[in-house]
């Protein structure tokens, strides 16, 4: 559907995503004389900057973004675009790899436009899926949830084990069968087993007091 | 160092281990005659029975229980005693292989006693390391952090993304791979976007209120 795909971003996910699109031949050349003819715009460039970039790019090309949260309203001015969105935390470490397997957020306001988000999304090697505009803010609050606060629970846990004298390593078997047994809640909470919940709040109160509301907010909330 | 262990209880935790007993062959009969020649009495029951079966054990075998938060107090009347707490979540649908590369939390008073908890730890699969006996709260407490308040997260981020129309395992791959990339924190939070932040929390305030308490606290203690 698109033959060349100029990527504008060489962030982590920008970088990732002009791997994936060289290695399909479909990206287009850094600066050379095919670039002006790109049939896609794939603006991967901090959200805060998209509006700005989109409204400089002559109208003409397909244009989208890969924000999670981002309206369609920042690439104003243009009719053929859409958001896709890998659903997914990158590093600089990894490779195109990091896509496959991964789902992605499509928004689009038409057929022409939702039949090549899902295109691309397939030669990026993303699942994709579709959103609608007014709901990317609340999936991409989810997202942050799942990603970032996991990162946040396994950092506030792990110095609880230190703290203790435990390896926080130690967590990392269990965090990964947590996953892989669909989340069944097991523990205290699920026992009903106030005593133990009191005596955690009681620990922490005394030796990582910052952690005291993640911990009774997440108490709150876990209760059956 | 034990040639027959006898194990007390049989819920989630109890199960695997005596099925992990009983392929080393350590497994002490289910009531016959060798019962009462088991060296070591492994109690695998409710953290709040603990003492009230402990007490109900004349003295004489090893003793030991399982439980993460408890003290070795619990074990009174017996002198040769420890603690072995395997750091996992333990599923009915699983077996003894569950055991396999978890870590397992050693509490024990003397050398004797140290000894004889890494050697059981050995023949469960379990990676054993110590801990004191008064900072076994605090450890427990962080491993419910990572895994009951995991399956806290997972709920509440799946929740937001089935009222925005997402399919909520499409955050599988992306909480796989926070914890593959070793926790590595990337989003708007780690860009400073403070918009996007803003924009969730109106967004969950309207749509998910009882989540907004939950997403405040973990966001203000995941800034950088």
């Amino acid at each position: 559907m698109f033959s060349s795909v100029k990527v504008i971003g060489r962030g982590r996910v920008g970088n990732a995503v002009h791997a994936r699109l060289t290695e399909q031949g479909l990206a287009a050349g850094a600066g050379g004389p095919g670039d002006d003819d790109a049939d896609l715009v794939l603006l991967c460039v901090p959200d805060s900057a998209i509006a700005a970039v989109a409204a400089a790019i002559l109208p003409g090309p397909w244009i989208a973004h890969v924000s999670g949260a981002t309206p369609l309203a920042a690439l104003a001015g243009h009719e053929r675009r859409f958001g896709l969105h890998p659903l997914q935390t990158f590093t600089r470490a990894r490779g195109p790899e990091q896509l496959d397997g991964a789902w992605g957020a499509v928004t689009a306001e038409h057929d022409a436009a939702r039949e090549r988000a899902h295109w691309l999304a397939g030669r990026l090697g993303l699942r994709p899926f579709d959103i609608r505009d007014e709901s990317r803010v609340l999936y991409h609050a989810g997202a942050v949830m799942a990603s970032n606060f996991l990162v946040t629970l396994y950092r506030a846990a792990a110095r609880l084990l230190e703290t203790a004298g435990a390896p926080p390593e130690a967590l990392l078997p269990l965090m990964r069968r947590t996953i892989d047994n669909g989340f069944e809640l097991t523990g205290p909470i699920a026992r009903g087993d106030r005593a133990t919940v009191d005596a955690h709040v009681a620990a922490i109160h005394q030796s990582a007091p910052d952690l005291e509301d993640l911990y009774r907010a997440m108490a709150q909330v876990t209760r059956p």
